[in-house]
């Protein structure tokens, strides 16, 4: 236990949260100049709108497929070629995203405290764990929680009841840590304690709800649990 | 009954379809000059976003409230001061949104051929009546179907249920109307014959689903309905 009292074990985001995803505007721009930010974010945008109509159509399709339709769409509608070959290097990105400097020293400090942690994700757990190697964070983690086992995607209840089932104790006993507002919204509803790791620094969304805690890194995690 | 002997009724989106939605952007831009653009996209995306949110998590808020939040959100993002004043006026273009052109005229050849018409809408029944009465569409639709009864958000299947339960038909005998490729596949998904108003040309969205047919506008669907 923490020294914290309230906090049992973690559950972490993963694209955003554990690993940079918009290092893959790198490669997006690499292929086609002056049009990676656009790829990137419009890519992004529809990776999330998919997941989240399918979720609230019964629609599940696995995150790999959506984030490959998301892409194709992206480019149809930017107007840019892509060939099966640099459809597989943006796609291979996912396999090996940077993780944020702070977060291999701040996760072996909670884990040394004793915490479980787990990774939550819309990912599949194939996805989530070749990011885990390729990041460093192998054995770092008690669970890799993929939605793939509930067949639906955050911010639906069923892929936020993954984290209690696994540690086996209360929403409220576990911190939700993610650098998505929403994702954190989301979680709060559920009953999770919360904190927003907003690297960004942007306004907070507008859903009605706050998350429990916020900061800007990972070591701003480990600080609220460990000396909280 | 049509001349296409399959549909029975009809039910249209309100926003973007009926009603132009971008025609917000002047009044964004008009009060932030070279910034309208920005603010009325991430104000859009926003609005989508939390609808979606809420739906998935069961955290109903409607429409007029959530499209608020966007609006505060997106102004928050971009550093935009906003005035309670033009806050109201940009609010408030909601309620005298311009309709298509060509809308009227379809609207009635399709209502002179004896079917019955809906709309089914995210919005508010006050939201959707003012927008119908500025358009100068009053007592062309037998029903207006607002989401505010069930409490939820398209593309959620009780959402898309308004529409055979006000018919009484099945919705394979139904044509939902929609110009936003996410709103047709989701009622594709829950069974409705489907026409996409696709005035953007924009491209298919990527979910593994096609509307029955498209078309570039509103004398697009009464030449479906008719001459099928």
């Amino acid at each position: 236990m923490s020294e914290n009292g309230t906090i049992r074990a973690i559950a972490f985001d993963a694209y955003g949260t554990l690993f940079d995803v918009y290092s893959i505007g790198a490669a997006a721009e690499a292929l086609f100049p002056g049009r990676g930010a656009a790829l990137t974010d419009l890519w992004r945008e529809r990776q999330l709108d998919y997941s989240r109509l399918r979720a609230l159509c019964n629609q599940y399709a696995d995150f790999w497929s959506v984030t490959g339709d998301a892409l194709d769409f992206a480019c149809d509608r930017l107007g840019l070629a892509l060939s099966p070959t640099e459809r597989a290097v943006l796609m291979g990105q996912y396999a090996t995203l940077k993780a944020f400097p702070e977060n291999l020293t701040a996760l072996q400090r909670l884990r040394a405290a004793g915490l479980p942690l787990a990774i939550l994700s819309n990912g599949t757990s194939e996805m989530i764990g070749s990011a885990v190697a390729a990041a460093g964070m192998t054995g770092l983690f008690d669970f890799i929680l993929s939605v793939e086992t509930v067949r639906t995607f955050k911010t639906a209840p069923e892929a936020y009841q993954l984290g209690p089932t696994a540690f086996g104790c209360p929403a409220a006993e576990i911190l939700f840590v993610s650098s998505n507002g929403w994702d954190v919204c989301g979680a709060t509803w559920f009953g999770y304690t919360t904190f927003w790791v907003n690297r960004a620094a942007n306004p907070p969304e507008r859903l009605g709800i706050s998350p429990t805690a916020a900061g800007q890194s990972l070591d701003d995690v480990a600080q609220y649990v460990l000396a909280g």
